[in-house]
């Protein structure tokens, strides 16, 4: 907890002035400074990346953020938006040296709206994905994407990061969920785009630009988003298969019999058994070993139409018959769908359980996803003999979390300071080469840069660098976030 | 045709570099300055938008398109980006002064590859739309979208605009069915992003920023395009409601039922009267006269589904009994389906043939767009006596064609210079204090320029501003549209 003793004694005069001029404003419960209360907001959830600031600045309203970037910017002073603190990349993390205030969206927490009609809610940066979950299951609705941080993380976080999770395969990231963005630009003006327009083509499109911009260009205060009927049956099947290509062959048997696939995650043999080993408590859903397994669920929210399970085992039966599937089963109760589930989402924990391994958030074309999870751990093993390299998760998205374990018996730390660098360069080299993103859902944030700046293309490169630079030119919005250019921020 | 009568003569300095550097790196085939061969190109397809222009420069590849842009930027020309120039806007007309080059895409209309599986085809950008359309069928699949112009529209200035047309409401915009962008930037590098990513969170979506920008941030020069599987059934219904409100209220039916409502367009029963007027061998499709109609088409790839006619007979039965739908009926046959299809694509024309009116393509939240119908139209017809308002078209996008038509007996140019630009504004005035957009589906271009700016926000604007010029600072795509600072090309 070294880097949590950062006080008002050590941060700038400006920043002393931004500070008393929110206070002034906004008053004191808008200000924290004690370095008790700002610690624990310091370091990402992982524990990874280590920041200090003098402030964290917690406006209530879009007008108060509007005035705290008016503050930040009259005196110069950078600010790093934090919602949940939730970031896998380290995207909320206030810079080491203390340049940067806080500016945190916690308060401002209201659902302004639900409209079950129209299928819209209108809500703030700061609602955390679980209330909007549950005031929008209150009027028989459903907002769809859900992931594992759906306790802490925030709306505006979920949008500025264009977050992903299980149920992107037939409903979209956020960015296919979100429906209207109010914003504020970093000299404190006001973007109000909250108007649900389906039809809308008055120029460039300010919301997709502020959406996965990781607070780079802007604050998002506010967000309208999608709501669909709430769920009235599901079904969770478990299918064993001989490859991903046939576990994608599946897939697009699901896809042409129904749209109600939601989730189809494919789990290698050997990490369900890792999961078996060093997860209590859990079993394998199928009698025999299979070298690789799909966990599928398909959901309706009409009651009128085929239900899920039966469309669940009309299908794999009949990719048992035509010799694609090898065994399958169907959850007979809700118990038994959370304990499929339980396997799914133990796979990283196993993994870490089993010693040391670098992770990879990465995505191809779908098509080309079977074959490259093939060949790009067989090559990964070749280039660092000893290593385990395996694929696992969102088939259907074409997104694959990309393990690479350490040879038995190596020092951790001294793998991970030395080894691990090289193998991840690796893998994004051949994630590059099939045309992929070497981040699919998680974002850049400090954790990526570096490889961004490496692996994008100089024209790609340039327009970011351009875009960034026309919209925040003084680089005051979350510096040391995403591109290279807010790295140094300028003191007035 | 004054204004065809441009040629090399009147051209600068600067564009002759141009031209003949096109000329021999490309070939004679990719250049054009004969005044004759020019002339159709220089007048928008209405003929409201007349430009001037020393060349086309036609390339037929990416790398070709790239050499015309380098050498536009080292002589300082400005180009104006055509496909199809089925532009309702004047977007793809050049200035009037003469000052910029047109840049065709025309001869770039390969298919590269069609991928059924996947659902997926990477077009080119001069590609017509309906050759698309045929390709897809003959793969089994269907490319959506479609509109009026298909037959000269091509895929890049559909993308560059973010076309909409009738299938919005199931497939969305082309904003939706575009799942990578290849272009060529304003410096003349090559952006490619055609790998169709279902998640990547690589920085700021250039995809999305250069879709819809209408040709003033760079040259979309190929896109990767979504495929659905065809359309093994369609029925097509005419309902009488008594007001827009209850037409929502059975869209709303609908959509609950199933997915397969592609099309729902409302119609006023005073312009279907127009239409039985004017139009030779129309007739109504119900017995009775009703306040408003709607037209309904279901569709489906699945034969194992629902019919579509069942479902339609199904809902429309129960509304009819609850009182909803005062008389329906399912097309018979699919001449009665094109019938009924005849009669909304002849709207407009009716409304031309019975007088002067000015039309509006806006769009306003989907909720409040039936009380915006019946509210604007009276605040118009009450402001500027002896106008007739009516809205048609896209209730389920938001999006309708609001016309206005003029006093009877009115001098017809007496009244377009005179009365309906304030009509415009008056109109535009009540879009915006509804939330809504004064560009829905066709742009902005040169025609909606003025009334862009008078409109926006000043955070919006000075948005878009930056934009251009982070990504054009030398001002030289497509001069004059969209946004005024690239009104003034600088000369070098």
């Amino acid at each position: 907890m070294m880097h949590a003793r950062s006080s008002t004694d050590n941060s700038t005069l400006a920043q002393q002035q931004a500070i008393r001029a929110v206070e002034a404003a906004l008053g004191p419960k808008a200000v924290t400074t004690d370095a008790q209360d700002i610690a624990p907001w310091l370091t990402d959830w992982r524990g990874r990346f280590h920041g200090r600031t003098a402030a964290i600045l917690s406006p209530d309203s879009v007008e108060g953020v509007a005035q705290v970037m008016r503050f930040a910017a009259e005196h110069g002073v950078p600010l790093v938006p934090q919602g949940g603190n939730t970031s896998m990349v380290g995207g909320a993390t206030p810079p080491a040296d203390g340049s940067a205030l806080i500016l945190s969206l916690r308060r401002m927490n209201r659902i302004r709206s639900i409209d079950p009609a129209a299928g819209l809610a209108v809500v703030e940066a700061g609602v955390i994905l679980a209330d909007l979950h549950a005031a929008a299951a209150a009027h028989g609705m459903r907002f769809p994407l859900t992931l594992g941080a759906r306790g802490s993380a925030t709306m505006g976080g979920l949008a500025s990061t264009n977050a992903g999770g299980t149920q992107v395969l037939r409903f979209g990231t956020m960015r296919g969920l979100v429906a209207g963005v109010e914003a504020v630009l970093p000299g404190g003006e006001v973007f109000d785009g909250l108007a649900a327009l389906k039809k809308d083509n008055r120029g460039y499109d300010l919301d997709h630009l502020l959406i996965g911009a990781e607070g780079t260009l802007g604050i998002i205060t506010a967000i309208t988003v999608c709501l669909y009927p709430a769920v009235v049956q599901r079904a969770v099947a478990w299918a064993g298969v001989p490859d991903p290509e046939t576990a994608l062959s599946l897939l697009r048997r699901l896809e042409r019999a129904s749209d109600s696939v939601e989730s189809f995650e494919i789990i290698p043999g050997d990490s369900l058994a890792l999961v078996l080993q060093h997860i209590p408590g859990t079993r394998a859903p199928l009698a025999g070993p299979h070298a690789w397994h799909v966990l599928i669920e398909a959901t309706t929210a009409n009651a009128a139409a085929e239900a899920p399970a039966v469309l669940l085992e009309r299908v794999l039966g009949a990719a048992i018959t035509d010799g694609l599937v090898a065994d399958a089963t169907i959850a007979a109760s809700e118990a038994q769908a959370e304990a499929f589930w339980r396997i799914r989402d133990s796979l990283s924990a196993a993994e870490r359980a089993s010693g040391p391994a670098v992770q990879h958030d990465i995505s191809v074309p779908v098509a080309t996803m079977p074959r490259f999870m093939i060949e790009a751990a067989a090559a990964a093993e070749a280039r660092f003999p000893g290593t385990h390299a395996t694929a696992f998760g969102h088939l259907g998205d074409g997104n694959v979390h990309f393990h690479v374990r350490a040879p038995a018996g190596v020092d951790a730390t001294r793998w991970y300071g030395e080894d691990a660098p090289g193998v991840t360069r690796f893998v994004h080299d051949l994630v590059v080469a099939a045309g992929g993103s070497i981040s699919a859902e998680h974002g850049i944030g400090q954790m990526k840069r570096a490889e961004l700046e490496r692996l994008s293309s100089p024209a790609r490169l340039a327009s970011l660098r351009a875009i960034k630079a026309a919209l925040d030119p003084q680089g005051l919005m979350n510096p040391g976030k995403l591109l290279g250019l807010a790295e140094t921020p300028r003191a007035p």
